[in-house]
């Protein structure tokens, strides 16, 4: 997210999930190493953004993604998607469930965030269930007070306009600082949503 | 700044500047010492955030504030404002100066920012120059590049509506993280707008 808040550039699309000058937001993970190979790319930096992210896709038992993430990805992410686990879509568009390589899946789940939220965490069982994304279903969790923990990598980037992670009216919360860690590139701050006095 | 961008909450007004839900964002600042100080107020706790507060105050020849923000805690401010220094305020309606108690004086500026920047700067000399807000000011501050330093005070709080700091359509811009202070309360982030590869 950058410091004005947002998570994609204008004039997002299929072929251009990130937005005019998304890649601003996004380029810190590009070439860290754990990103890498989860792309099935070759080299990249290590240190600590690379060991945040490495440790975001640890002990993944599942992940929740919106039906427009999904959309926008599906053709980037191919036929070894980085996942590397069972994914539920949240979406109103009823498709068989496809296997893929890697360890990915894809499940279309129609009735809705919760029901999507039950089903990913009855498959992770003991292991992590991580929400990827979109804006729209990570505010929808937060307001459902599902998540237990919410990672905010910002940015010190003033993108000004786009697509915003926050932008729904809702009553106001509370939250606790878990962990935070200062690069050059993106400070990633950990809030811990299961602690908080709202 | 809250967590989902806003600086103040909704309903803001000369009786209630903070806005609903405000003294979310802002009651960390209230009990450290250095800000009771500059009030006339005894007590308070020390601290890296009293640091930083005391920091921001120190060695200001001048301070620039948007009529707003003026109109807002002209009253609350009283006889001795909190601010020891002239200040500039950018206005459309032409005032006589005042001066008040602790060094405080207020010159209303009806020229535009820039020259209320020009004046305050002038006054200044070789001390530093603080724009204290509101946000309309310190975005226009930013857009007009004549800002040296950005320091953000994040606290983790999602207010879920309210006055954004940043929320202007404009070009995009990289910042540089300069320092950063955790306390359990808020998280100090400084930006060096001067070294921006823009």
């Amino acid at each position: 997210m950058s410091l004005d808040g947002y998570i994609a550039g204008v004039n997002d699309s299929i072929d251009r999930p990130i937005g005019d000058n998304g890649e601003l937001l996004h380029r810190w993970v590009y070439e860290l190493k754990s990103w890498r190979k989860a792309h099935g790319l070759e080299g990249g930096a290590s240190g600590p953004s690379s060991d945040v992210i490495a440790e975001s896709m640890d002990d993944v038992g599942a992940v929740v993604l919106g039906r427009r993430m999904f959309d926008f990805g599906e053709t980037y992410w191919g036929d070894e998607p980085p996942f590397h686990a069972p994914v539920f879509v949240v979406t109103n568009r009823p498709r068989a469930s496809e296997t893929k390589q890697g360890g990915t899946s894809y499940t279309f789940v129609t009735d809705g965030l919760e029901a999507a939220l039950d089903a990913a965490a009855e498959t992770a069982g003991e292991q992590r269930l991580h929400v990827a994304g979109g804006a729209d279903i990570i505010r929808q969790c937060i307001a459902s007070d599902r998540l237990d923990e919410l990672q905010i990598h910002l940015v010190p980037v003033l993108l000004g306009g786009g697509k915003r992670l926050f932008e729904t009216s809702h009553p106001p919360r509370h939250l606790k600082v878990d962990r935070l860690i200062e690069t050059p590139d993106v400070t990633h701050i950990r809030y811990d949503l299961r602690s908080n006095d709202k």
